[in-house]
């Protein structure tokens, strides 16, 4: 079998076998295949596509590429979550700990945010002493002894994915739909999920920008699911405006825990209880979205789900104290207002350059190395469709440099798009595909 | 400027700048654009195309990516012949001192054979001490002297096509057409061409399978030496079945010899007629096709063709009585015979097959390292069209060991097709391009 055949197959739109999969994926993991064969067939995929089948081998081969998380040692259907990445998208800080207390076990690897995408494993170590590199056994044993465990991706999984990765961001080759899903799914498989539930997000502050590429690709990540015996379903939502109002690490703690006492956000609570309920049927606790939410509300209400963050709070190394007393968290000493231009409806509140002003703030980072401020972040006081008044606050800035402050500022005002008429409804859900 | 976002333009279908053409040559051939870079770049290439305005860029960024020769000491238009190869092609060996005959200078560098194609210098080097290696200054200086000189290739001329050239290879990109058209035009404008002449071939021994193909990339050439002003007509010929009788180096130069005598097959006579007068006009020597071809009949008929290529031959370190005695060339100590199976009509002579056959005997070689036997090969005894009775001969091989023998005699058993019709006229000159 030789490289230049496979790539020269895939360039002729002919469907690749198995065994040429597999033989490609190992040879570029252990180096006998060169970047330069590897690109030029990523870009043969780009223009080809891949077939179900062949998308499902892709990840297969990615997933067992490497190390992988052997989840048997804790009882029950592990259903994995995952994001496309949005901003202010905490919704895993709320529905890991609120399925948890329902009784689906979450042995959860999570990352961190890079550009105007927060990361959950940045969020979490807004808990002083939170620890997020576990040994495996510990990392296992916990979520036998509470139900939950969210730690940092650690050992080497999928060091295929890992590469071909890298070698897409500088080729132009981000973009194939099949490369994106097989990164993802590979991913969830090697980290154990026996079932997952896929969260993509649509927007301005996405990477998806249109519901029809959204669309396509939830379409090829649940068609992979299939293929390799993993349930799948995604949940298309929107990425127009933030998720929630914070936007910025300790923020988001703060409000996911408000959320999850039942005093959150409208948009924040409705997502995180449609995608917990469709992870109870995936773990075969519900029968239907509506018992699963149902069962969710109760949890809430019982004060369950607080519970269950405190206590993996305390398990990780944290002081449950934080959970219960929101007010312990990282806080910036500086706040600044983004107030109203006019009287009007809020027609828009562009999700990326609200992200980008968290970033500028130092909420998030441009490159893998930057550190970054836990304190600071941006919390809205409106959303789409709220109507306001000239001069009215629309935003709170909390920053700890006056300059950043005035850059995030300046970033922030140019966020809101006005409307004399009341803009018509968009959607928090567009679709499910499953 | 960025290559991801060069390559991500290309992708897009969108038309690249002067200035990014010349960043991603440059980049390329100075090591910092890599090539797993430049392979995804050619893939996009190969399903987007490239304006002619890109495709003269291209060219001109690769000529000048490294040495140029310099031609202006010698007085003329200097007009570059370029065949696209094919099997039993010795139309250089005939052309060159035909047309130095009639007045244009030839300063000429050829290749050597690869695989199925044969090469000009490989054939040259029958001549017993015919130099293919010379100074700079000593090559000038012959074509000063005598008009004509037919080199190896030499110096540093176009690094940029040779590296891209061997990633192609590997990659599966070597059928974009822009780039097969770039590479050569760069190398004949690398090698100082004022105008050129393409003999792009077409049929089973031609990388150009069908006439289409052949078209599109003679076009394509014809299109970049307008966009960079040097005026470029293009020949489309037959490669169905070998050119002329002769397939092996010492066995075409003496084929070559008495072509230019005015003995030669009538394909190869014609194929050389029209590309020496098209060479003629574009030198500004003939305003007619007519008009050429009368002068250079004139000069064959005149013996001034053979004594310019014993001219040739002397300059360059042979001996001019190979040339007027080519039983002194070099010859192979074995002979066997392909006889007719059949009483039929030769319905055709595949190309590919005959090229192998010559391979197997040693003629040609499969890699670059590989040496070659000048005296071996095959001489067809019967053409394309040609009716033959049962056992009479249709080709006889020349070889220097037995087995190498059998395993061709057996190859070419395979060449012949046969039919009770006498099949339609193929042409030898499909179309002319310009």
């Amino acid at each position: 079998m030789r490289m230049v055949d496979i790539i020269a197959k895939k360039r002729d739109g002919k469907e690749l076998s198995t065994e040429e999969i597999r033989f490609l994926v190992d040879g570029y993991t252990n180096g006998s295949i060169p970047d330069y064969q590897m690109s030029a067939w990523a870009m043969a995929v780009l223009f080809r596509g891949m077939t179900p089948r062949e998308t499902g081998d892709l990840t297969m081969a990615m997933a067992e590429s490497g190390e992988q998380l052997d989840l048997t040692s804790i009882p029950g259907v592990k259903v994995d979550k995952h994001s496309t990445g949005g901003v202010g998208d905490k919704t895993t800080l709320v529905v890991a700990p609120l399925v948890a207390a329902a009784g689906i076990p979450v042995a959860k690897m999570s990352g961190r945010g890079l550009g105007h995408s927060g990361g959950t494993i940045d969020k979490l170590e807004s808990f002083a002493g939170f620890q997020v590199e576990r040994t495996r056994e510990q990392f296992l044993q916990q979520v036998r002894d509470i139900g939950v465990a969210v730690i940092g991706q650690s050992g080497n999984l999928t060091p295929a994915d890992k590469k071909l990765y890298a070698l897409r961001d500088v080729t132009a080759t981000v973009e194939a739909v099949p490369l994106i899903a097989s990164s993802i799914m590979s991913k969830k498989i090697a980290a154990g999920a026996d079932a997952i539930l896929l969260d993509v997000k649509v927007g301005k502050g996405a990477f998806m920008k249109t519901l029809e590429e959204a669309e396509t690709l939830a379409r090829a990540m649940v068609d992979i699911g299939s293929q390799v015996g993993r349930r799948t379903v995604a949940v298309i939502s929107d990425m127009n405006q933030p998720l929630g109002f914070a936007v910025g690490n300790a923020l988001e703690v703060k409000e996911a825990i408000e959320t999850l006492a039942g005093n959150g956000p409208k948009d924040l609570t409705e997502l995180a209880l449609a995608i917990g309920a469709r992870m109870l049927m995936l773990g075969g606790l519900a029968s239907s979205v509506d018992e699963g939410r149902g069962r969710l509300e109760e949890i809430i209400a019982s004060g369950k789900a607080v519970d269950k963050l405190a206590q993996m709070v305390q398990a990780q190394g944290g002081d449950k104290r934080d959970v219960y007393e929101p007010d312990r968290l990282p806080k910036a000493g500086l706040t600044a207002q983004v107030t109203a231009k006019q009287d009007a409806y809020l027609a828009g509140i562009d999700a990326e350059r609200v992200g980008h002003a968290s970033v500028v703030l130092g909420a998030g980072r441009l490159t893998k190395e930057m550190p970054i401020d836990l304190a600071v972040g941006i919390v809205l006081h409106k959303k789409r469709g709220d109507h306001v008044r000239a001069g009215e606050p629309l935003a709170t800035l909390h920053a700890n440099d006056e300059r950043l402050l005035q850059n995030a500022l300046q970033e922030m005002n140019e966020a809101f798009a006005y409307s004399s008429e009341q803009p018509p409804e968009q959607p928090l859900i567009y679709k499910i595909v499953e």
